[in-house]
């Protein structure tokens, strides 16, 4: 059936009524929205439309096709070494890309991983690294490939030229109230990992008030998707299911998560951000074939640290120069003395996002050095009177909307009743 | 509740996730939108939603309002007489309202017909007064009103600036498969009636192959949905529903279709056009408190010819110059002897749609002779290889598209079966 012979109408109105888009629907549509034939107020219906009636798993393997099929391909096959790479649906204090490229490289598989900047409440992972001074996220094509080969891991921005469909639709999505449909969002994340070409992949799926997915059911179906797709694709894909209703470690700001970071590739750090850290880095090299290593060891061993310094220094960066500090501080003292038994995600999230650390729109610039350190997690004694919050911003004002948002974000629970906190790894799909 | 708080994705996602819009987010989203602040993709969206997710007969009042609160309103009230109008929603060979508009203002109503261009395989009422040598569309509302005073009827093009919101919405929803949602069809048709200024209306809601509504449930719902909000309006609304899977009358196409009205006028054409002409006329007359006239004996009487000859001559037209006639014909013998027992609507509106009748995109002209002519109507008997239509175009390369449309489209049952077709009027609402 030539592509020629489908209309946006058409294609609209099939998913509208309820069919299943053909294979030869799909490819017209990404391929006529890529090329500006379909207008982008017919690809906002077709979203609302695929948000509202679904698609079939064939309908979002082909719609990644087509979306991996609008733009170039990498390919790491001429590597010495086996390739993997991770990605995780975003959450808050989530820095763990940073010490888990350095540590999965320096256990033998190179990392290439292509990253974004962050928008809302969840940080984003250039944003981080570009707090280090001099440190720069854009590579080409060739000095990516020359990094991975001699220092094994590339943190940088995604270029142009993978899914450009993505580029445009997700864009598009954030505008339109379409963000929320699953096979929008795994077709979204697929496409790019796919056509980046990595030949293993571990997704963090985050569940919980700080993340996407509020809850299990559809954060599993979400995880279960992006594993058939990458499966599908020739890409060993296995998902975990995170919580993400408590904030990950005790920072969440750039500056301040890259120091965390690099306390944890010191063989310090929160126990939470090292768990995830060494539980993602053994599914990756488990990915690539080398199950033999632990990155537990590793990581004491104090070689990834090695890894990091020589990745910050061949993007331009000074791994031992002083990280930026916001210029104000405000301390939250705890209100009662007890146990710290909720620490909401979203809630600190928001704050670091209102202190200054992150984006309301693209084009926005970030401070380095804002953000929200916490002194305790769920389950540890808090008293009267104590910090409990450091809020850090370089604009004062900022403070009370900040403040706003951390209301009702805690409790504190009288007594020394014990409290054990959810588990942070919740279940593992693929 | 100040509607600089609303913006669109929250509109969009309260409608997305089944919520009940409130009055505030429709006021703000319509006029939002009229400025251009709320952008084509993010309506389309939120068609696509109310589409599939439906607006509560609440939502869909405050909509119509708010479209109507988007330009000006007209006002008969000045007027000697009352005012009556007709809507209908588009059927193959409906001519009506070129007969209907003089007949009821020849009892003593005026009628203000505020009418469009045709768009796919109905035709359009201005398209056809248009094949009249000299007619004019466009009025000043100077010129309406003057014209509603002397002649009493004015059939004309609506203004840019009754319902903007709609005009806007409409041509959206055209390229975005979004036309098919009753609260949008309502609301459209609605918004410029209303804004028009009407004291009663009668709507023909169309059912069957030809009518954008297959059916009769469907067709229903929108008859109630429109009848109850022109009476919550303060204008007197009634309903038919009526059959639209033959078309009316032996007719479709523009310069056939003033021919055959003339004729109707002149007290004879074919019955089912007269039918419905007279039932039309009769609740409108009713809908202006004239329910003492019988528009039959009106129509008989010549009256109505008077001033139909009045209402084209003061739009510069000439009645009694020739009618342009298509340059090619094209015989359709009947393929069998006996009785037609299907002339299916949609086929012959393809059919004359494809001859030049009507137009594929706005911008595109339309031929004043081209259409087409049938011979019998279901019911009637046929003879082997006597004319059964006749087709015109001034282009003959179109009889091959045209007679493509046409196939399947017809019944013939061999044999003098008697066959009573079903009936022209199905229901009355209001």
């Amino acid at each position: 059936m030539s592509s020629s012979t489908h209309d946006a109408v058409e294609v609209i109105s099939a998913k509208r009524d309820h069919h299943a888009l053909s294979d030869s629907q799909i490819d017209w549509v990404i391929d006529a929205y890529t090329r500006g034939e379909v207008a982008d107020e017919q690809m906002s219906a077709l979203a609302m439309a695929v948000l509202l009636n679904g698609m079939s798993r064939a309908e979002i393997a082909r719609w990644t096709a087509a979306m991996i099929a609008s733009g170039e391909r990498m390919d790491f096959g001429g590597l010495s070494r086996p390739t993997a790479d991770k990605h995780s649906t975003g959450g808050v204090g989530d820095k763990i890309t940073l010490p888990l490229a350095p540590l999965v490289a320096s256990c033998g598989v190179a990392v290439p991983q292509l990253s974004g900047r962050g928008l809302g409440h969840t940080g984003g992972t250039l944003d981080k690294l570009e707090a280090i001074p001099g440190w720069r996220a854009a590579l080409s094509n060739a000095a990516l490939m020359a990094q991975l080969e001699s220092v094994g891991a590339v943190i940088c921005a995604a270029g142009d030229a993978l899914a450009p469909a993505d580029k445009k639709l997700y864009a598009l999505r954030d505008v339109t109230g379409t963000v929320e449909a699953i096979p929008l969002i795994a077709s979204s994340i697929m496409s790019k990992k796919i056509a980046e070409g990595t030949g293993s992949l571990v997704l963090d799926v985050k569940v919980g008030t700080g993340a996407f997915m509020k809850d299990l059911e559809r954060a599993r179906e979400l995880a279960e998707v992006m594993v058939g797709l990458g499966t599908d694709a020739g890409v060993h894909t296995v998902a975990l299911l995170t919580d993400m209703s408590t904030p990950l470690g005790l920072t969440a700001g750039n500056a301040l998560e890259v120091a965390e970071s690099v306390e944890v590739l010191a063989g310090g750090g929160p126990s939470d951000v090292v768990e995830l850290t060494v539980a993602l880095a053994r599914e990756m090299l488990a990915g690539a074939g080398r199950d033999d290593v632990d990155p537990a060891e590793v990581l004491a061993s104090g070689r990834a640290m090695d890894t990091w310094n020589a990745m910050i220094r061949a993007q331009g960066g000074d791994p031992g120069a002083a990280l930026p500090q916001a210029r104000e501080t405000h301390v939250v003292a705890a209100p009662a003395t007890g146990v710290l038994t909720r620490l909401d995600a979203m809630a600190v999230g928001m704050a670091a996002w209102r202190l200054g650390a992150g984006r309301a729109r693209k084009e926005d610039p970030v401070q380095a050095g804002a953000g929200v350190v916490w002194h305790a997690r769920p389950g540890d004694a808090v008293r009267e009177g104590e910090p409990l919050l450091t809020l850090h911003t370089d604009e004062p004002a900022r403070f009370d909307r900040a403040l706003a948002s951390l209301e009702g974000g805690y409790d504190i629970t009288p007594g020394e009743t014990p409290f054990v906190p959810a588990p942070l790894l919740i279940d593992r799909v693929g």
